[in-house]
């Protein structure tokens, strides 16, 4: 399925769904980064290798999910799950680097530090954050003609409320703290609340803005609306983190498309390391029970939201 | 001088001027950072190390200078001043790594990466960078009271320009770029437009943003003072680079407060390696003319631009 499937497209099988938004923003990603011959071209190509034909694109299509909460515009849509995308390839990019978690492996593929070298893909990185934020503070497409001042006012606000979301999620009280809170326990003993405090921030606070940048592209929300949208973001940016250190020590480097089994090589504490494998799978079913629960206020409207969190649960990859 | 200067401040001698800026930069970066003691403490108190008590600040004090061209108020001059300076900041501690420039010395202190670690200095720029970006994008200090929908779009409107701008300058097509550049020209010979695209984009389009962003605190500009300011900056910029190149191969490393004579060391191309020393200081007083040319449409409004083009001609360190 190449194109978008046009009107309402709630009739469409999951999986037909999510091939679509993961096409769709496969496009979106491809025209809206620097083109690979542009100056500096290797900078740009390896840009690109980093971003391009890879990975499940699981903040997009959160974003494009909760975008039919309320109407989101794909135009919108599409800019936003890039932004957010970028965001996650930039970190990828610098977790893999030798000082970090030294990784060689990726989407199956080298890590771009070894397809280049470090001082590039340093910079790729460096460069996608970049861009994710140009993007956001970009004129939208798609926008509604008219020049009604109001109208103005309101969009930009959001743009803004965008960007303040991401670059807070991004930043050193979201991911990149996460990151460091990572690096600080490797061989430490972690108690659960440390471990979900670590986990909120790395991989949680960008799953959360992905969902959150995702409903501010469409109608406003009620109070009442964000905050049960809010609980569900956090309850589903922990359990794919759960899933992922579940996966990380039943699943097979090649199905994974990583390096399998480098949390526990490498003393990281893990929700397995901590729990147990059974009470990890326990914990993950809870936390997807929460993360529907929330879900509940939006009936009908959240049904690709209830199937991603199915998706993300059941993962094998 | 510890306190702002009320009212005109056009009466202050330069240097006094100066030191108000700096100082008002260095209270404005301390309360915008995150404290020392946040979680994760480690990173905040490196991010704090990389950005405060050091430096020139000579982005702060061009984008304040702008802002005296159009009644630029102080409270989002100072934001301003750190978003560009925090991009500064970042873009220093990820040069200095040992896969990039591999330096031990900044403003006369260890690196970040030397006094901290290489995973720390990789995060703290990662997230200084999200920070300047988070900073542009909240609700400005200082705004006008009340509610009119077209100044807020307005308003509004300017914050996501300035993102837009900062954000390209410092990424694949602005800064990063120019670093990528860099990297790659080690070793070789370049042309002189080569040498200048590299410059153009390495240093010249940050400084460029440090003045337009300045500017876009104030009145709206006219088409011609925007391309006069803009012709400005970009002579600023490489002049600013020019004299850099001269320092490097002239000053000593205590007086520079990082390691001198590297570029040619490590066979990297500068004004001085193409042009020789006495035809670089010659290109530097062009450039220096023709900034100040540009700046004669404002006339006295641009007196501290006019000053700060001086002083960056003249400087010694």
């Amino acid at each position: 399925m190449n194109a978008w499937p046009a009107g309402n497209n709630q009739a469409l099988p999951f999986a037909d769904w999510m091939r679509a938004v993961q096409l769709r923003t496969e496009a979106s990603l491809s025209r809206l980064l620097p083109p690979a011959e542009a100056i500096p071209a290797r900078l740009h190509q390896a840009m690109r290798y980093a971003s391009l034909d890879g990975g499940k694109r699981i903040r997009p299509l959160l974003a494009f999910a909760a975008g039919e909460l309320n109407n989101g515009s794909p135009e919108r849509l599409e800019i936003v799950a890039c932004a957010v995308e970028m965001i996650h390839a930039y970190s990828l990019v610098h977790d893999d680097l030798p000082c970090m978690d030294d990784d060689i492996l990726r989407r199956g593929r080298p890590t771009c530090h070894v397809e280049y070298d470090e001082s590039t893909a340093l910079l790729v990185g460096d460069s996608l954050q970049a861009l994710a934020f140009e993007l956001l503070a970009r004129a939208e497409s798609g926008t509604e003609s008219g020049n009604e001042s109001a109208r103005d006012a309101g969009r930009t606000a959001r743009q803004l409320e965008m960007i303040r979301l991401l670059a807070h999620a991004s930043g050193s009280c979201g991911m990149a703290g996460g990151q460091a809170i990572d690096l600080g326990a490797t061989g430490q003993s972690l108690n659960l609340p440390e471990l979900e405090l670590m986990h909120a921030l790395k991989t949680g606070a960008l799953i959360r803005a992905a969902v959150m940048l995702g409903a501010l592209c469409g109608d406003a929300l009620s109070d009442e609306a964000g905050a049960a949208l809010d609980r569900f973001a956090k309850r589903a940016g922990l359990l794919f983190q759960v899933v992922d250190d579940i996966l990380d020590c039943t699943a097979s480097t090649a199905t994974l498309g990583k390096t399998a089994g480098k949390d526990a090589e490498a003393g990281k504490p893990t929700y397995v390391s901590l729990l147990g494998l059974q009470a990890a799978r326990e914990f993950a079913d809870d936390l997807s029970a929460q993360a529907l629960a929330a879900l509940a206020f939006f009936g009908d409207r959240s049904q690709r939201l209830i199937e991603l969190t199915h998706f993300i649960t059941h993962r094998k990859f």
